[in-house]
C-alpha cells in the first residue's frame, strides 16, 4: 500500500497536515527490545519546525504518544507498536486560495487529478512535510534496534546552495577511512545545530540560507548518508536489495528527486579498471580494498560501509507570484503561498534520512540476511 | 519477494547465466489482450549480444517460448503468462578461477557470503545480465498494452566515455517541445544500431567503446528514458509512487548506481522560483508549461511526460588482472576474467530500461489509478 | 504482516487488551466517500461488551476517534484512515497468576513460546478479543462503502449449545429464496439484542447461555453469514479467490477454528449431480439456479449470494481449575482464571463477522473485480 | 497475485489445462538444500492421473523439469526454482459446447463473467486440477526441506461416500497417541494404493466410488491431514497464522468447501472444560496434555501436532444431462459433459493436501518462527 513500506519491519505512516493526528504503525519489531523513549524523543525532535531561523516559525512538540507494541516492562512484545503524533497548531485559515490553485512544485495538482477533489488541500494533506515526523518516530525505533548490532547511520547536509560539505569517508574501506569516518559520525552526533561536518562550511550554508529567505525564495540541496556494521551477505538480488529498497523508501521522503550509491552517476564516467574494487585479506575475511560500489554489489553488502546520496528539489512554497489555475473556473489564476515554510528541506531533512536508511537496512537484516550457515 | 516486483501487474524473473532456461512469469495481464509475437521478438532482440563489434560474441537467440497465459486466439486469458528462453549457448569451462576467486566489482563476493558457497557462480548465476532477457520479455508485453493505451516509451544512451547525446525533450511541456519529443522517439523507432538520437554523437560512442574495447577496459554511462501519455493522477502517495516503483525497479537492472527524475540531482542546485512548473489552461484543460518536476509530484503524474535518468557504472569485466582473494583459502589471488563480455553495458541497457519502465507504469496504471468519477 | 490484511483495501490492526489503546489503519478506501460517524458508532456498540446480563460487565465505550483520512467535508480524501479506541477501563490486577501460568485454550503458552517472555499478557495482549473493536470500525467502514454499491452483508448465531437458528436462505437462487433472505437480512437489522432469525431459538439461546454461566462454564457455536449484491465475475483463481480471502481473514476472529462456504462440509457427502448448481436465464442473465456453491466457484462469484459459516469454539476461560504448568519453574499448577468474560463468543462475534466478510468483499471488489469490458 | 501465495517462502503457479506448459516457480527455499529428484518425481506421482480404474484414463507422465534454481551439484542456490511439466496429452475435441455453456459446478461461468469470454475454457483453463501438478513439485520440495528439520506431514482419505477411515490420532497429545500418529504415518507412506490407514475402510470406498461411476455420478469426501515436529512458537497472530496461511492455500485447491482444524465445527457443540487442553510437564517442558486445537492456539503453534480437516465437494463433472445456459445466445441449453474425468477428486487430493500444508507450514517457519532467544 503506497503508505506503508516493508518486508519483515513493516511501517504505515498516516495523517495529514492538518488532521487531529499524524502517526505510523510499525510491525515487525524484534521482541524484547527495551525502547528508550527520551532517546527517541530527541531523535524526532531534530526534525522538528521552530527551532531555527531559516525555519518555519510554526512549533510543533512532535512528541510521540505510543499506545501499543510495548509489554509493561517497556520492552517490544510482539505486537504492533503504534505512535501518534497530535496536531496541536493547525492554522488552515493560511492556506486560501489554493484550494481551487494547485501551487507549482507541490502535489497538490497531481491530487486533484487522481482524487477529484476529495483529497485533503490544506496544508498539503497527506503530501505534507509533517508526515516525516511519524517516519523518524519508526526509523528511531528502528535506529535503537540497529545500535544493538553494531550498526550505526549517519547522514549530512552534503551541499546546499552549491555550497559542499566534507564527504563522508565512504568511498574507500581501508582501515584508516574507516577510522575517519567513524570520527566524521562521532561529530555530527554532538548535537549540531547545521548538520555538516565542516562547521564552516556550515555557516555559509546558514548564510546562503538566510540570503535566499530574503528574497523569497527557497534551496534545494544533498543529504548523504552512511552506514556502517552491516554485516556482508544482507540483501537480496534483483527487486529486494538494498539498493531498490533504499531508494523505494527514499523517494518517498517530499522533494527527492535524486538517488545514488556509492560513486552514483559519477561512476557512469569511470572505466572499469577506476570503479571495480579490489579484494583483499584483512584480519582473516576478505573485504572490498576500496569503496566505489558503496558497499553492494547485486543489490546485497560487501561489508564496506553503505553509502547513499539523495537530492533534493528546492522547497515549492516561494513567497512570490506564480502563475497557476483556478481549477473550480478552469482559468488562469495567480498565486501567492502565505503561510509559514522553511526556505530549505535538506536541513531537517538529515534526521529523515537517517530514519529511512535505518527502517531499510533493519528490514533488510530481518528479511533478506546471510543464510544461517 | 527479490526476483518479484509489481502491484497489480507483477513479473518473477528466474534462471541463472548457464541453467537449462531462464524465464519470467507475469501475472495481472488484462484479459483479452491479443498479443503480437513477431512484435515481442523483435523487441527482445533489440537486446540480444552478438550483433554488434562492440558486444560480446555469445549469441542467443532470445525467442522467448510462452507457455501458459494466452488462450486459443492468442489473447491473455487472466491466468499468468509464463515465457521461457532456453540457455543452449552456455560454457561453462570459461569461468576458471572465479569459482573461488571472487571478480571485483560483480555480485560473486557478496553472493558468497550470504548463501555460503552453494550460490550458483558460472556467468554470475542469477545476477547475470543473462536475466534481462526474461525482463525485456514482460516489459515487452507491457509495453504492448500500453501501447493500446496510447501510451509510449522511448529510452537512449544519453552519455557515454563523457561523449552526451542530444537531451530527450522532456524538461518542457509546451506543445512545441511535446512535439520535438514525438519525433525524437520516432527517430529513436527506426531500429539504429546505436540508440542515440543524434547519430554522430552515437558514432563518436562507439569510437569509445572501441577503443576501451582495445584496451582491454569497459565503460559506463547514463541511460534515458521518457514516456508519454500517462494520464495525470496517476500512482499513490508516499512509497507506492511514480518515482518509488521505478526506482526499485530500475535499481534491479545489473550496474545501476544512480536514479533521478526530471532535473534529478541538477534540481539540488536550482531556487524554488527555478524549478517550480507554473500551470496554465490548454485545451481546456489545466497542465504543467514546464517540466522540471519530470512528470511527477508528490508520486503521482502531472500529465506531463515521465523523465528518468540511470546511472551505469562500467561493466565489471575487465581483462587485466585484478587482486582478489581466494576464498577457500582465504589468500591473496590475482584473478584476471576470461570470456565473452560486452565493453558497455548501456547500450544493450536501452530496451531493458523502456522494458523496466514499461512494466513500472503499466503496474501503476492497473494499480493507482486516478479514482473514477 | 501478521496484523495487517487486504491487499487493495487494507486494514492493519494494533493494540493489546491494556496499551493505551487499541486501533486500526485502514489504508484504500476510495476517496470521496462521505462518512456516516454515527451509523459506524452505531455498528461498532453492537460487539461492545456490558450491555447484556451473559456479558462481561466490563464496560467498553468504544467509541472510535478518526484521527486521519477525511477531508474537512468528512469524506475520505484517499490518504489511510487512523481510527483510535482508548483503552479506559482496564483492571491488571485481575490478571494474577496468568502472567506465569498459561490459561489452557488461551494463545498465553504458545505467545510465550513464540517471544520468550517478552509478549504483553494481562487481558491476553493483541490476542484479546478486545481487538475485534478496531475489526469493526475498519468493517463498518467497508460496509458503508459496499451499502453504496448495492452489497448487503448480514449474520446471525446460526447455532449455539446444540440450539439452531432458522437458517439463512442462501443455498437456493430462486427470486422466492432471494426474497426470503432480503426479509431475513432486515429483520437481523432490527437491533435485536440476541442476533437470531427466529426469535423462540433465541429466547431458548439465552436460557443455555445462562445456565452454562451457572455453571461457570463456557459455548461455542457457529455464526452464519450472508452477502448480496455482489457482481458476479469478482474474485480470483487460486489463492486470492473469495473464499481464500474470507478464510484467511474470519480465522483471524479469536476462537475460530472452521469454516465452509455453501454446503461446506456435508458437500462431503452429496454426490455431483445433487450438489452441482444449473444454470438458468433471468431477467437476460445467466444465473445459478441453485447455490450450493454459496455464490463462489474457482474462487470467483455467480452472482448469487455468498453464505459463510464459521465455528467458534468455546471461550476459554473457565471458572473452575484448571491444571497448567507455571512456566518459570517448569512446575504443574492450578489456575484458576479470574476476571470478567464473555460465556460465549459467538453473540458478540455475530457483527465482527459481517465486519471481517465487509472488508473482504470490498477488498475483492477493489483488488480483483470483473475485467473492464 | 491470485496464482501466487506465500511470505518468505512464495510459490507462483502457472499454465492451463490445455497450455503449452504447466509449471512453478519457488521462491525463498534457503539456498545449500540438495535435492532429491527421484523422491520428489514420486512424490508428484501419487497424484499423477491414470494410474487407477477409477480415474481419469487421461496418462500424464507429470515430470518435472528443473530449469533454474539450483547449482552444479544439485542444490538450491539462492535463486527462484523454477519447474516446467509439459502438457503432452491434451484433448480440446473433447470438450465441445462447453465453450459457450457453462458446467455447472465447474469455474466456466465465474471465469467467463469475469474475463468477458477470453479466459481459456478448454479444461478448465487455469481452473483444471492438472495445476495441482505443480503445486505438488512446489509442496514436493517444501516437504524435503522440513524432512531435514525433522517435520513429517502426512495425509489420508477421512471420509468418502460416507465411509469414514480412521482418524488420525491427533487429537491427544499423550505420548502414546504420539507414537500411535507415528505409525499410522509411516503406514500411509507405504505407497497404497487407496490412502486410507484402515485397509478395509478402504476397499469400501473404492467399492463406492466404482459405483458412483457406473451411475455416472461423483463423490465428495475429506481428506485429514497431520504435521508432526513444528516447534512450539510457529507462527503469528491474526492474520498470518498457521491457521490464516493453511486456510488460505487449502481453499486454493479446486473443489475444497471447508476447512477445520482440531475439533473444528465439532468444538461449537463442546464446553469451554471439555475443549481446553490442560497443559502438563513433560521432560522439562510445558506441552498440551490433549490438543482439541490442533496444534495451534493464537495462530501459533503449541508443539502439538497440527490437525486440519479439508471438505471436497463431489467433482463436477457427471455424465448426465445437466440443465445450463448457452451464453453467446443466452437462452437455456442442455449440457452433457463428455471428455475424461475422476469420480472424485479427494483420492487424488491426498499428495495435493500434504503438499499445500508442507508450503505452508515452510512459509510459516521461514517467516514467522519463534523469536531467537
Amino acid at each position: 500500500m503506497p503508505s506503508s513500506m516493508g518486508t519483515a519491519l513493516r511501517v504505515t505512516v498516516f495523517g495529514q497536515s492538518h488532521s487531529p493526528a499524524v502517526g505510523c504503525v510499525v510491525e515487525g519489531l524484534p521482541a524484547g527490545m527495551r525502547v528508550d523513549l527520551e532517546a527517541l524523543a530527541a531523535f524526532v525532535a531534530r526534525r522538528a519546525p521552530g527551532n531555527d531561523p531559516w525555519g518555519t516559525p510554526r512549533r510543533e512538540p512532535d512528541a510521540p504518544r505510543i499506545v501499543s507494541g510495548l509489554n509493561p516492562n517497556g520492552e517490544t512484545c510482539g505486537a504492533p507498536l503504534a505512535a501518534i503524533i497530535e496536531n496541536t497548531n493547525t492554522r488552515s485559515g493560511d492556506y486560501g486560495n489554493i484550494l481551487s490553485v494547485p501551487r507549482p512544485g507541490h502535489a497538490d495538482f497531481a491530487a486533484w487529478a487522481k482524487w477529484h477533489g476529495a483529497q485533503d488541500v490544506p496544508g498539503g494533506g497527506h503530501f505534507s512535510g509533517r508526515l516525516t515526523g511519524p517516519l523518524c518516530v519508526a526509523g528511531g525505533l528502528a535506529l535503537q534496534w540497529l545500535e544493538g548490532r553494531g550498526v550505526r547511520v549517519a547522514a549530512h547536509v552534503a551541499e546546499l546552495a552549491g555550497i559542499e560539505d566534507e564527504p563522508l569517508e565512504a568511498l574507500d574501506n581501508s582501515p584508516a577511512a574507516n577510522a575517519r569516518l567513524a570520527g566524521q559520525m562521532d561529530a555530527l552526533a554532538d548535537g549540531r545545530r547545521m548538520p555538516a561536518i565542516d562547521a564552516s562550511a556550515g555557516e555559509r550554508m546558514v548564510e546562503a540560507v538566510m540570503s535566499a529567505r530574503s528574497q523569497r525564495d527557497t534551496l534545494g540541496g544533498i543529504v548523504e548518508c552512511a552506514a556502517t556494521g552491516v554485516p556482508a551477505g544482507t540483501g537480496s538480488p534483483m527487486f529486494d536489495g538494498i539498493e531498490n529498497v533504499l531508494a523505494r523508501a527514499l523517494f518517498g521522503i517530499p522533494s527527492v528527486k535524486g538517488v545514488e550509491f556509492g560513486r552514483g552517476f559519477a561512476a557512469a564516467r569511470l572505466r572499469g579498471t577506476q570503479n571495480n574494487d579490489p579484494y583483499e585479506v584483512r584480519d582473516g575475511r576478505c573485504v572490498p580494498a576500496t569503496n566505489n560500489a558503496g558497499g553492494i554489489l547485486g543489490g546485497i553488502t560487501t561489508g564496506a560501509p553503505l553509502l547513499v546520496r539523495c537530492a533534493f528539489k528546492p522547497i515549492s512554497s516561494v513567497m512570490v507570484d506564480q502563475p497557476s489555475v483556478d481549477l473550480t473556473r478552469m482559468e488562469p489564476a495567480t498565486l501567492r503561498v502565505h503561510g509559514r515554510h522553511d526556505t530549505t528541506a535538506v536541513i531537517r531533512a538529515v534526521p529523515v534520512v537517517e530514519a529511512v536508511c535505518a527502517l531499510g537496512i533493519a528490514d533488510a537484516l530481518l528479511a533478506w540476511p546471510a543464510d544461517p550457515q
